[in-house]
């Protein structure tokens, strides 16, 4: 995570400049950037975000998104999956998807890039539970376990592979094992 | 953290071993050097310690130890502060404290080193949890927060300068706050 230099910004100052690539977020004043997306995150990052919509979208229940930014109470943050329930999702006078997103994911997940800062990504977990966000995860995929954080003063840690993951109700057809998450990263036999 | 080559001995031949320094761990098979003590870890460990002394040795309720190996379980680990009350204090035939500690500590306490693997820090938090300790404290002076964990399934995250450090019930008359901890690192003036 790269850390700008400690002049403060404000949040509209922040949201007036250009995207970067990773997405900077905005938390407590300062600007974060993400690290750059490696093998095993943008794996899992892309099985999981489609596991999840298999159960959730046609049945127009939630829909989940990649790296979109999410700007609520006073930070602006762009989880690495961000899933809100069909009727939270804003949309624009035509009808179509909004483009901003001022409010907080029903789920949020995060997934660990190597050296990232484990305490600001659970710290970005807590800050969209305590905005009403209904469930966290937190994925490390190089110890193959996930952190599950149904509210800021619980914790499931799941390693086991036999382990069945908690979602939210509202996904609750959705059975994954952390087996099965993390078997996502092996490489298919031909 | 350095990670031996992935041969896995028992826990029977890593105590032969001789100690290292930093001190090795035994989980899981493996062989884990802890963190080299940096600056911040060091004044926190010893801080710390010599507070919750303060609060508990004389009154012979406790005792908190530094570098401490305990092994239990089995796995070989070294917490930064392991706290034991008093009676479960191993002692040898001639009256003297044991060298041996075979048991878990009443209560956990680990300083986040730069660098260091969040996930296998909690993980070590969460084998005494297992075993009977009644609470486990992760400091991170980098981000200036405590997460305590009373259990597993339990978290409470402090940030707050105001935020007082919830600690055994044993220990109940410590009275510090995370304004106090993280003072500690501060150096003072003249």
């Amino acid at each position: 995570m790269v850390q700008a230099p400690s002049k403060l910004i404000t949040l509209e100052e922040f949201l007036e400049l250009p995207e970067t690539e990773p997405a900077s977020e905005y938390i407590d004043g300062q600007i974060v950037q993400k690290p750059m997306p490696k093998g095993k995150h943008s794996k899992l990052q892309v099985k999981l975000v489609g596991a999840i919509n298999q159960v959730v979208e046609a049945s127009q229940i939630a829909e989940a998104f990649t790296e979109l930014r999410c700007t609520f109470a006073g930070r602006s943050i762009v989880p690495d999956i961000a899933v809100f329930t069909w009727d939270r999702i804003p949309v624009d006078a035509a009808g179509d998807i909004a483009d901003t997103f001022d409010l907080a994911p029903d789920w949020v997940i995060e997934i660990l890039s190597p050296d990232q800062n484990q305490t600001q990504v659970v710290k970005k977990i807590f800050h969209c539970l305590d905005q009403g966000c209904q469930l966290g995860w937190l994925v490390d995929p190089a110890e193959r376990c996930v952190f599950i954080y149904p509210s800021r003063q619980h914790l499931i840690f799941l390693t086991e592979p036999n382990d069945v993951l908690v979602v939210p109700e509202f996904a609750q057809a959705l059975q994954l094992t952390v087996g099965t998450l993390f078997g996502w990263l092996q490489r298919q036999k031909r």
